[in-house]
């Protein structure tokens, strides 16, 4: 039995991941750390969980002291880096933030408006679809974004024919967490449909690392708790059927435990609440544009379940464990 | 007070419309003609609706000899064309089907897959902020498809500085009529959002009519009854800052009752409900990608709303009568 | 493997049952009678259908030479007993209409304003909770109410104490049916909630055949698709505590595999989707007044699911095949 | 132009008042008090308002220098007064809270836990319908809660015919507050009904103030934001016929500008977001029980919309200015 914590225990992406891993028969959670809700049930924040377990607000020394194998930081971008500078090395590390999302530290910090902790790091960035093996040896892992994870599915495979992606995304409203204006006031979004940061989202930045073709991005709302679609609209420059779209895409996967790829249009229920990535489409226009699309749930594939497949790797389980 | 008619008014469009007709106060509704339904009263079919009006499957001899001023088909495709041509010339007509939208008789045969009753045809494409002087003196009125409504607004303005335009649209689940699969079962699209015809929708090619530069359209249902946004991704092949592209739409709107631009997003609930198109965004991104948005509502300016401005326009009346 | 059929298949009741019948491992659908959709594939009429099963118009010989060992009538109230008398005597039969859920047939005829087709009838009332042992014997089942199943298991242990009994009920618009001003306009009942048949539904006088107190009965539709509660406010005429009405409920309830009894407040979707009755409140209040709350999926539980049960009851299955 | 504040503005019925007031011609809100968000802009708590208005924390030094008209308290329970002594004889007060609803303070104090401030205080409870006169003389005026104002309503014009009424009442999520697991999570509430407090809800007490016979009261939450339904099950004792049930109703609300009585059964969405309530039914039982149903919204007529109505009676202002 291998134990494990979360740091920024108390929101969505926290909260997710505390349900995932309960009914993970391999670890057990020791540390479930909220500065804000320290001494507080999570029942009393989510009436909807079953369970007495309780927010602490443990010291550095104390985590450390504790020796888990692993912490699950979700704590917000820009604050989670100092709070695992602080781990122990013999701690590994998934951080959900995207602090050390960016190879590239200027970059990162040109994006998210602070000086990075380090000048340099070596964290893997968890996509196991692209990088299992790294995965398996690293000590600290930066787990995906939710937009990131569809957009770079949807894509990944096809990149030497594009000329320019349009990523066209609609994501749940869980996506902009539990103190956005959706969770404050749920009637915003009813019967709804909000663009926002229109053309540059963070998260395209993030994307651009490894979508190697001038890309746009644009993110919206829709009037779900859970769930995303991203669009691709791939303008093709090179000679190729769709059916040849969609055997790069098959043959790219054919290993992966949660991606599914078939001619079929995925829908958002189709992998609510599921870890798994569905892309279908496969149309190409009189434009030559190419039409991909992938769904996911956002809190699962593009959050905690993702964390969860990159802990299994790390841990030594197999990485479906515990997600099914 | 004119005098006008539906055919085919059962539907959700044909139902809009008469609600619509009841609050104007320059027209009565002397025909409103269902063959499935005759003797039906409306309020059977609608529960929610307020009066006694009952539909009638009057011969075109009969509607005819009612000499009624405007006639307006709310017909399926393929199937109005066959109506319209029994009507006495000295009727208006506007036609909310797609059979007089194309002025190319083949490429519309190519389309909807029927043979046009008619080799050429000199109806005007009903979209006010393009075609208010024709429309004055139509004696038949194409009204436009929702999405190309949504679309053509969104890009006509700048069309001169673009390369290729991906439309990505989402609508509210009426568009798809009373027959669909949502109104058959309405939980399927709850939480859910579903993308169709990703590459070849007809709407593509109302659009491409007036939008002359390569372009590209996927529609998506979204979990709400009325409503429509359109995301439009611009890509630039000339120098323009984002300030030059909102002043662009300004001026070309500047005269349009119906049409609001300015930098504001708009969200899908900001003109439900309403006859308004508002547009806004107008970012660019490092790809020289302008995002423009449009939203309307899918019943009202992209089809019964639009079709009542341009009976305005027709009998004479200012063109908001009836429709604030 | 038994043979069952479905008539009058077209239905939401029809739907569900054939839904629930595909996963049960004992029996084969050979029979799915539509008059109206004879040719229609169910996908057609229920988008989400997955299966190619198509419905059919067979005659009553045509049903007879087939001799399956069951057939469900989902028909219409006052339609379903002309059918069911054309059967043969070797076939069972559960009839989901109310045609033959009253023992007194004058009853019947005053409330469905139809003339029997029998003057008599020994057709069991099929709530295994009360009937077991008749259902395993009958060759006609008259399967319950959904309101009326919601308020038996609610009221009948304790109804020697009761001097007067109100069931306020709360149910999914499914309960109005496919041709229901609901099914045909969704938004209706969006943010809504609906009271109707206030003093005198029919199902008021199917429960009082078994609970012999006087009672009220006031019925409502509610924001969502399926799912039922029966809040049962219960005027006590003799002394119990609390504790004692709760063991009342339990020891009655002790050998039901579908009825669940717990202090806790039942919620609607504690019961969705299962065929599973929760009871729960059992609080007095300073008028004497016991609240006892009951939950059902009125498709399920209140309808199909039933169905199941008393199908394996008379065909020797154990009651609960099939609908875990 | 009269002067007005508010105490304990963050929460739902401080916003919606909020919102009310600043519709209103006849004042200006010069107070809107928040400790927890003193600074904080009310659109950083509510996205949808539109106006730069800030939370501020003045002392009641600085309250009573500033020498309002009139200062509104939707402070909790048991704190609102210890504010309301605080504040200078010359302001008028409208209490949202319970403090002041009960003439018996044993009683207050046993129902809400905690030691009244005063041995005896001469509060109006603000029902316009019953205290008009009363009100507009009052100093301080007790505004009743939602379900009180819903249930009194349905039921004080018939008491004196009633052996025993049953409110079961149905109440939107926003009734819960801002703090309720409601608001912390709304998945919990779709598609659900959940009932609570089912026989000794506070509001029941404060009922039995006006409704002098034996009263039972049982809430349920609906999967809405705002509107509510009390079904009143009224025991008759005396003969009356339906049509004389009727016309008491109609008689005795005739000249009240916000209560409307029909036969009809009103429906929640018939008096969401209006002042209104709306009274039906009017049917009668073979068990001799009348069903009135009485439909109000929660936030407006059950809570800062009857607020208005009592300020404009107090100001010396039309009852319904600012309310249509």
């Amino acid at each position: 039995m291998k134990q494990v914590g979360i740091l920024g225990a108390s929101g969505y992406t926290g909260q997710e991941l505390l349900k995932l891993l309960k009914k993970h028969a391999g670890v057990e959670v020791k540390v479930l750390n909220s500065r804000t809700y320290d001494g507080t049930k999570v029942s009393e924040l989510y009436p909807d969980f079953e369970g007495d377990e309780t927010y602490t607000n443990y010291t550095f020394e104390q985590i450390n002291a504790l020796n888990p194998d692993l912490i699950f930081s979700a704590l917000p971008h820009r604050i989670s880096m100092d709070a695992i500078e602080k781990l122990d090395n013999s701690i590994k590390i998934i951080d959900l933030s995207a602090d050390y999302r960016f190879k590239d530290i200027k970059k990162y910090e040109a994006i998210y408006g602070r000086k990075h902790v380090k000048t340099a790091h070596n964290a893997v960035y968890g996509l196991p679809e692209l990088h299992q093996a790294e995965i398996k040896q690293a000590r600290l892992v930066a787990n995906p974004g939710c937009y990131a994870t569809a957009c770079i599915l949807a894509a990944y495979p096809i990149q030497e024919f594009a000329g320019h992606i349009i990523f066209d995304c609609k994501s749940g409203w869980s996506g902009a967490g539990k103190d956005s204006p959706y969770a404050k006031d749920p009637t915003i979004i009813k019967d709804n449909l909000v663009a926002y940061s229109i053309t540059r989202h963070r998260h395209k930045y993030e994307i651009e690392q490894f979508v190697k073709t001038p890309l746009s991005f644009t993110p919206h709302v829709i009037d779900t708790f859970q769930g995303m679609m991203c669009t691709a609209h791939i303008l093709l420059n090179k000679d190729i059927t769709p059916e040849e779209t969609l055997k790069l895409y098959v043959d790219f996967y054919k290993d992966s435990s949660f991606v599914r790829v078939s001619k079929d249009i995925p829908q958002v229920r189709h992998t609510q609440k599921t870890n798994f990535c569905q892309i279908g489409g496969f149309e190409i226009d009189e434009s030559n544009q190419l039409v991909v699309i992938s769904t996911i749930d956002n809190l699962i594939k593009g959050a905690s379940g993702q964390a969860i497949e990159n802990m299994n790797l790390m841990l030594g389980f197999a990485s479906s464990y515990g997600l099914n």
